[in-house]
């Protein structure tokens, strides 16, 4: 099976002041593609280090793929070393020049000598275009046939160039089978219990394999099938999505792209229901989370962030005496606000949080990490549950904003139960 | 100057399904500890090739540091790798077995055989504790004192193995100087203006060195210098940081770990303001920013999110008319949403947004990306001014929060100013 290796150029890789995010990029591209990769590597702003790494992926891979380097200072040497690997010159390549000159006519900027150095190519490369940027990839070649292909750093730039690069890699590999890829999101269901249910397949399945991957409240399986086309490869997925969708019955809310606000908003559609949220811990992250779906105001009136009790008071109407008797963090008090919700934006379903997201404030009866939620729903009824979450307060609040948006999941589909770890009154 | 390099393990990896954060966090701790790094890799579950690579690893550097492949299961294979690579035999550590098995029964799970296996340690190894997991790490030597030393991959494990390594790490390396680094965040202007204003530093320090970060609407400066001690890289930074924030006056916002909503918050609470949000386009993004920052409820009234227009004259008192004659997105809703938050949340100031985020809603006259925004201040006055950002639904929304805490900091400064992009009216 034809191999790649990926190497990363930039020494603020080695200094931790970047998170590589491009060579997982290219690592999913690859293997979407159905081409292996052997191992990956970073290395510093230093041509023979990167030299040196290139003729060992070499021995290794059948070619490298590189991305960083090439911009138009004293520290961009992926080309040069590129050069060195494979025993080959740099020379002008007149369109490259071109096409930088054209980019500093449009943006009205002086061309400097340095940009003319990214002109440059190994003798022979297949050049790569850059309309994003002033620094072309290119493909250059050992006597041998092994290649290395090179990309800008920059993201922006790297992605156009990775999706005309991949058909390329495709053919010139000879690969001809593709590999598909499904995701079911689940939410409600822990990670060990996921596994518990799907052990058997996980173990019986080769071809599509299937993995479990564990997220802040949440919980995907994923199903990767190889085949000699997109369609026999959906074939082979199909049944096993299947399979899994029943094992895992009541917790699937998603697939692919789609997120549990999507799936909230998908649901609140077809049942032409208008929502409301009342936040206080939570302080407006289950509106971010709703307002981030594209066409969301045909389903969301809105939200208040009440995060002062006189904003619970005096915008949603919740009585100020039960804020002293039962203290602001109770069930009657994310029952009034989920009300005044319903009530004061004019909507048929209305959500509400009121916690202790930390770090002080925290109680022995009330701890920190301490959630209560109000739902409203269209026939005028109100029901709280209360949850208790891990973590400091960033981990607090983004836990009960997918908590709360879970449970207008479960009720809108009417599955709702008594997840672990959630005590239900009122 | 000794050196090491970083090998994280995992097939997950070369199959870009995980993001690899450890690697950069590793590089981090080793580059404040003054440790170099020469270059880092991933590699797949497989034993042969781990093995090579530390072998290979361990002829350019003094020692290698990894991460994963230490759990229960038969694709964890870096003990293995690790003893092949030094020529060592694996051996029943006693005392990691009494504390896996103390592990369980604090779970009250019970422990399976392939648990064991994480009990078996390389011969002569110094045993790393893990308090938050079951697979210990370990420090294992070659015979001629170069070391592999290994980390489970979960980064909750992880960390704070890490952080007792480090220690061991500067001390094995006979590392004495410490690098230590500031940060100053700037708002308002752009990466390319920093870098014209700081170039001729930029060239001429070698220590303290200086980089420019550039993030979404906000751009940092780093300041990093080497020392014998902290006291004397901290000296060696002072003036470097005094020249930078002369250079940037008035762009300033904060230091090191501070947000610019923190920033917001000290400066409303040293002027005992109390602040509210009206927010449309923003959808809550604003709120969530503000309340990040622990204690912001001394500062922060609360926001409304009026998202549906009812909810606009409903909740904040918009004039409906004035959104039919002017449109939702327009300077005189963004006037009276701002007036309407300050009035009806008890507040002394207020900001408000409402734009088209997209991808729907534009119009020639009204484009994807406007944003309006208004300031209703402890005087009873109100301004608004708009900007055009460019970008995605994600973007757009994204930039505009950024943008609107900005405006708020400027004007809580005293420093307010038209920015770039920016037209001001009323």
């Amino acid at each position: 099976m034809p191999c790649l290796e990926i190497v990363a150029v930039g020494t603020e890789l080695l200094l931790g002041q970047l998170v590589d995010t491009n060579t997982a990029r290219i690592a999913a591209a690859l293997a979407a593609a159905g081409i292996d990769v052997y191992g990956t590597h970073a290395v510093g702003d230093n041509r023979e280090r990167i030299a040196a790494l290139l003729r060992a992926g070499l021995e290794r891979a059948d070619g490298v793929v590189t991305t960083g380097g090439l911009g138009p200072t004293v520290d961009d040497l992926t080309k040069e070393a590129v050069c060195d690997a494979l025993g080959l010159e740099l020379r002008l390549h007149e369109p490259s020049l071109r096409a930088i000159e054209a980019a500093f006519a449009r943006l009205g900027r002086p061309m400097r000598a340095n940009n003319r150095k990214q002109a440059f190519m190994p003798e022979g490369a297949l050049v790569l275009e850059n309309p994003h940027g002033t620094a072309p990839g290119f493909v250059a070649f050992r006597s041998d046939g092994k290649f290395v292909a090179s990309m800008p750093g920059v993201p922006r730039e790297m992605v156009p160039m990775l999706a005309r690069l991949v058909p390329w890699l495709r053919e010139r590999l000879g690969v001809r089978d593709v590999i598909v890829t499904r995701v079911i999101h689940t939410v409600g269901i822990g990670e060990s219990e996921v596994d518990h249910r799907i052990a058997e397949l996980f173990r019986r399945l080769e071809n599509p394999k299937i993995a479990v991957l564990a997220h802040e409240y949440r919980c995907d399986v994923k199903i990767m099938a190889k085949a000699a086309g997109e369609g026999e490869a959906q074939a082979a997925i199909e049944p096993v999505l299947r399979e899994i969708e029943e094992r895992l019955s009541g917790y699937v809310f998603g697939y692919d792209e789609q997120t549990l606000a999507g799936a909230v908003h998908a649901l609140l559609q077809s049942r032409s229901e208008m929502l409301a949220v009342a936040e206080s811990c939570t302080g407006g992250r289950i509106c971010a989370l709703l307002t981030d779906v594209p066409g969301s105001s045909r389903s969301f009136a809105g939200g208040v962030v009440a995060y002062e009790n006189s904003v619970k008071v005096g915008v949603l109407g919740v009585d100020e005496e039960k804020i002293v008797r039962a203290g602001a963090v109770s069930a009657e008090v994310a029952a009034a606000m989920a009300l005044g919700a319903r009530e004061r934006l004019g909507a048929t379903l209305a959500l509400s949080t009121t916690g202790i997201a930390g770090p002080q404030g925290g109680t022995p009866e009330k701890p920190v990490g301490l959630v209560w939620f109000g739902l409203a729903d269209a026939q005028g009824h109100v029901r709280t549950r209360s949850a208790h979450f891990p973590g400091d307060r960033a981990a607090v609040t983004s836990r009960a904003s997918i908590a709360g948006l879970a449970w207008l999941w479960e009720h809108l589909r009417g599955t709702e139960r008594s997840a672990a770890g959630h005590r239900r009154v009122g």
